[in-house]
């Protein structure tokens, strides 16, 4: 089969690697569709702490079940699945109270397991155990259904912050997620949506996602327009889906009284620090909190969701390459000039 | 009457005033103790933002109801009651949720009414109607009383942290709000309690609060011993009750994953910036959330747990003088030679 | 002015009375339209215990401020509002918890108050003073603003429920109350919606509501439908929308463990009590709830959806009649020929 | 080994049987002590729908690891600990939700599984996964250890109720669990405790326990009492701690509005039906809810409990015995003459 295997950062060979061998527990995926994720073309350029290469990466992935291990039963050849990439351990105390993104033993596709930029690739025994394997429903295609991967963190995102309607929703960030964000706030009946960037063109790939108000905060100052959204009350909810911690810093100001904040996105390692005003913290009664990830029923939800026709997320995709023309697809992503890349591995 | 009224920084002056008059729709309170709040030692030595002099300050009050407007029901003379000092108004969208922590339009006692460091005091009309008036429960003294409002601080923090059996928690800070913290923990059914302080002499004092753990973190590593009573994981609740940066950016380091960290005390207006690893609170799922003032059915709370004997925290009061002694009191409590000292207006 | 006045069963009589005047803290509404309620009926019929009659009824209202008492701000005369009927005290227990539903003191409008089936109709103080009042904003008429009252309630139902993006969601009872909450589940993010009744042209009129499955009980097996579209697992929320004793019996079958149910309608005053298997509740750990009225911050959700274009709730108006002609259209009601009607007192 | 062995009602069989071999992936555990249920009294008298007989029953059960699996690892020989009964698959929809109550595949040692009336038992891999084995804390005897078990389904019951420091809570019951409730509340700081039976000696017995009233409802109006305990308002929580479904009935009656109340107990198989009162549900909002079994950390909350002092439950054990006077425990339990007992499989 073909693989993308990454050996270290700037080295992404294309190989041949005969078919993977599956264990009696486990599961053959024939991979049809693996979308490139931003962390992914982190890793490319930078590499990643938590990877031993050579490896394969690739998590938003979708596929077709080519064989099924002798004592796994609910699988059968040919079915449309996606795998869930966060696989948690359902044994630590974390997993036992429903918290599987802060799993004590939590081991990812793409990452501790190869991933999805192959022909072929192994459901592990334990995501196989953790209900990471979901079928696609009918009316959606292997492109759409790598989809629910992201779509699922931002579905934890917002089941953490509780959005509901009568909130106004504050998203910073225009990429891939805050567009996701942008169609989940609106299917959990948000009052009113404002989407913040500072390059008019991801606004106007954006504009279609249907947020009330885009703010380009290069030509507008968000704070004021935030302030007059709400009768100047502020934000009851604030994503920051941008890798900018002076986003973070400004989220407690667009935030009204008893707001709630999530700091979707990671910063970059180098700098991970920001300046907080601790007193809006505690006189504004705010809530800080992260969003690290998905649970293997997010995944789900993120299918149902694309199956769904309430949300827009599927025009994201602005590219697909066959797995040879990866690197390429990620400087597309790089460039921005296209949101969300996919990789098909077999070429069609 | 006795009063001793503010006219700004350090100047604090013990004066003779007509006893106020009422209008129909209020109510006249005699004094019988008021506690010294750490802000109100702020006040006197700084000033304050939110306050027009001269003005009789102290909020933290027990008395007698003196007098009862004729349009006021539900009270009689000779009543033995606190007041809760942050008036909601209860028609703003804030009162409507319940949160009246955040009025649009809160008034306090002490601030933008005159207080109780006098030997009467007047029960503003939106205080009345917004059940600002707690009646004492007989096995309560009047000293003690006072305690009722910090307590509702905590229980105000408690309450948004959701603090229950499984928790472990650490409080930073050892002072009177810190040790209430150790009470209120402890009567929810926290499992573990950490007490933290920097000097050993309020550790001292806080020792019969029955924290499990005390930390002196001039002494102690204060991260490697929580990691020591939590098999590894960390705290599930860190309330940080000291007005210190260092503390609020610690506490991302002592919190478990999925940990909530209460910022309880707002920082020096000065310095009221910190710097936060933003990654923690991504990656770990943080909750960090603010808390601020108490709602007036906290106060009753307060006084139940008064009279519950479930809380040791009337230990506190190490002091009580007559209002003519109110500025050397305020030394006593800024050195830290005692906790809390009481007002007795007139001086019995 | 013209107003029907309810002496008492069967006996309501058109009248012209003076235009009421209006104390200081009080608001005068010109009503342009007041629709019909279920309750309006039951009380034309069979009379209520709430009402000291003669009394004008009607609740869900809306209309022109004709006229604002000299101490009270914030309302303009010629604004376009509603009147949220159910006015909470602001100051009992409740209130200060943000129940509202269930305030010590709730006084209503069209029971305790004069209603809206009449060309002008007073706003209590109190009411003006809980927040009431609400602008109606530019796209609803007067007529469709009249439902944000019905739908305040379903949304109070729905939010002490918790719908969510995950529930599959059985409604029984397929009236204007029913067809709100479909309306609204849809709006929540609900993932499947069944709608059930025993009438085909209910469930007719019901149908452009958009519920996924519509479930004629008299010629279909609600119970085993449910369970095919859940997968056998039951639904995670039943609304019993209708005054039905088994209605309410059936819900704990239909529910999934764990599963909640909403009791959200009242069941006749003759015959309340219903034969309950207690070890449903028991063994599948099932919630029970019930849901009675609204809170003025629901009327307010209720006209900002209507305004959304997110629901088709004002396609439930079939009939709209002068006040003379009151009783027909309460027969139209009752007959069910019609969902909806709607009383315009001026005629227009 | 010594087992006392369940062929069917009324025929326990006292036998001699070869100490059970374990699997590679399972624990062998040296029962110290089993406390009996009363539904292994039921078992006993009746039957039980979920049994195949014979098995030995009994799932109070605390002891000595005795062997270890070769592919299980975290335990050791020597080792005190309890097992959690219920054993959830960690796979299912209910368990990745984190609600092992409801699992869908729920198998339990002393009725699918072999259980603690005799000297050794298989802790199956399933419960070993799942973390059901727990140890026991130095301070606690391996007959406290027992308690761990219903004490656990008295902590899901209040965990699902959010008992707190604002609710009057009243417990209908003075069995064993009915005294856990007490001390469950109690720790978790509940404002008031009210204790009812119609028995004065099970309320003797209960009295150490700590209830704030203790209520012979033989002797005294329940509801009156209630509403004089609570300034008339009715119950917060209401706990029906006895297979009475008179006092399901009632509870709706003890219970103020916004009121929580827990069918905690299950009702006879052949009577499960209650008459209740549905507008009670409706117009006081209440919230009814069940409560089945617990969860794994459950039984760890229940032994650090024990281990914390807090609770006084110990002093339920009235009587233990060795294994051949089973039935005559039984008989004690039975006639109430003792609240609890506790079988030594080994005689000591």
């Amino acid at each position: 089969m073909k693989a993308a295997v990454f050996y270290g950062p700037k080295d992404l060979r294309i190989e041949e690697r005969p078919v993977p061998a599956i264990a009696d527990n486990e599961v053959l995926l024939q991979v049809k569709a693996c979308a490139i994720c931003g962390s992914d073309v982190r890793t490319y350029n930078f590499g990643a702490g938590n990877i031993t290469e050579p490896v394969i990466t690739g998590h938003e992935v979708s596929g077709v079940v080519a064989a099924v291990g002798k004592r796994v039963s609910g699988y059968r050849t040919g079915q449309r699945v996606t795998v869930a990439p966060a696989i948690p351990c359902g044994e630590c105390p974390y997993c036992a109270r429903g918290i599987q993104t802060m799993c004590d033993n939590l081991r990812s596709i793409g990452y501790q397991f190869h991933g999805g930029f192959a022909e072929y690739m192994v459901v592990p025994h334990t995501a196989v155990k953790a209900g990471c394997i979901n079928t696609i429903p009918e009316d959606v295609s292997f492109d759409e259904a790598t989809l629910a991967e992201p779509l699922a963190c931002a579905i934890n995102g917002q089941e953490l912050l509780n959005v509901g309607m009568e909130d106004t929703v504050v998203i910073i960030g225009a990429g891939p997620l805050g567009c996701m964000h942008v169609d989940l706030a609106r299917t959990r009946g948000a009052r009113k949506i404002v989407l913040a960037d500072m390059r008019e063109r991801r606004l106007e790939l954006a504009r279609p996602f249907g947020a009330d108000v885009l703010v380009n905060v290069e030509k507008e100052n968000l704070e004021e327009r935030v302030r007059q959204e709400t009768g100047g009350c502020g934000a009851d909810v604030v994503i920051v889906s941008a890798p900018s911690g002076k986003a973070q810093e400004q989220a407690l100001l667009l935030a009204a009284k008893h707001g709630r904040i999530s700091f979707f996105g990671g910063l970059p390692k180098t700098s991970p620090t920001i300046s907080l005003n601790a007193n809006l913290v505690h006189y504004k009664e705010l809530f800080i909190m992260g969003a690290y990830g998905s649970k293997p029923r997010h995944n789900r939800m993120g299918l149902d969701l694309l199956a769904s026709g309430k949300i827009h997320c599927s025009s994201l995709i602005g590219l697909t390459v066959p797995v040879e023309r990866i690197v390429e697809a990620m400087g597309a992503v790089s460039e921005g000039t296209i949101l969300k890349a996919v990789v098909r591995p077999d070429g069609q």
